[in-house]
């Protein structure tokens, strides 16, 4: 079996870290300069901020570390499918590259829903590469939902 | 002339403020209870944060004060069309009124490009009330964008 690349790996412990918080498990990555610059987990609940996704948190600290708003030279690793909110975070901080686990045929809208970055009006289209640590990714979504039942 | 309603007279003085520092003059309000309790103008130079939309602050703001994720029973007012990163943060904090000033053609996702609430995957669609300070939301972006050119 290939071993699951570095980013991905760091997406799926910080998302493991976030279900153990009691946060839907996601996480995010930045990856600049090929090092991981920034890492979060999904964190809506214990900050108590409905803009809190992984792919959020991870966006604002690269650039406050990079000092600027823009990250065109930077990939995002996450381990589920960005939703609308996330997507459109991913449009305006120019990211490079978007790497994604799971897909989310209820919440995501990258490859489901509105599909944001196929929008005529879309004003930035990351490179997309979708189903690496799937498996993982999904896995510790459905023990995290099998749990709460 | 009817006078515009209050929310929507401090989101425009928000925004006015905004342009005043470089930003992209928009500018957004939360009310709860009939009071504002967040107010924001649009930061992503100033706070060196592709995230931070004036919807976007003042949401993380009302929920920050209000010490929960969801903001079901608060108004957003603001002076532009959200895009949809905002929309779906609108989403996510469950805001149950929205009241925004001047339609966005390019990057708008209420009523424009994916119009984000009429999606199917959409879990939340607050109730949308347009055109509330159009004239003067536009004008504040058409003078912010002549003085730079």
């Amino acid at each position: 079996m290939i071993p699951l690349p570095e980013p991905m790996r760091r997406a799926l412990t910080v998302a493991a870290e976030a279900a153990g918080a009691g946060e839907v498990p996601v996480g995010a990555v930045i990856v600049h300069d090929g090092r991981v610059i920034a890492a979060a987990g999904n964190a809506p609940r214990s900050l108590r901020d409905p803009t809190a996704h992984a792919e959020m948190l991870a966006i604002r600290m690269a650039a406050a570390l990079l000092g600027r708003e823009r990250l065109e030279d930077c990939d995002l690793w996450v381990t589920l499918e960005p939703c609308a909110m996330c997507a459109g975070a991913i449009a305006h901080a120019r990211v490079a590259r978007l790497y994604y686990g799971a897909p989310d045929a209820k919440g995501g809208a990258v490859d489901h829903g509105p599909r944001l970055f196929g929008q005529p009006t879309c004003h930035h289209r990351p490179e997309v590469y979708a189903g690496i640590g799937e498996r993982e990714a999904a896995a510790l979504l459905r023990d995290f939902f099998a749990a709460r039942r």
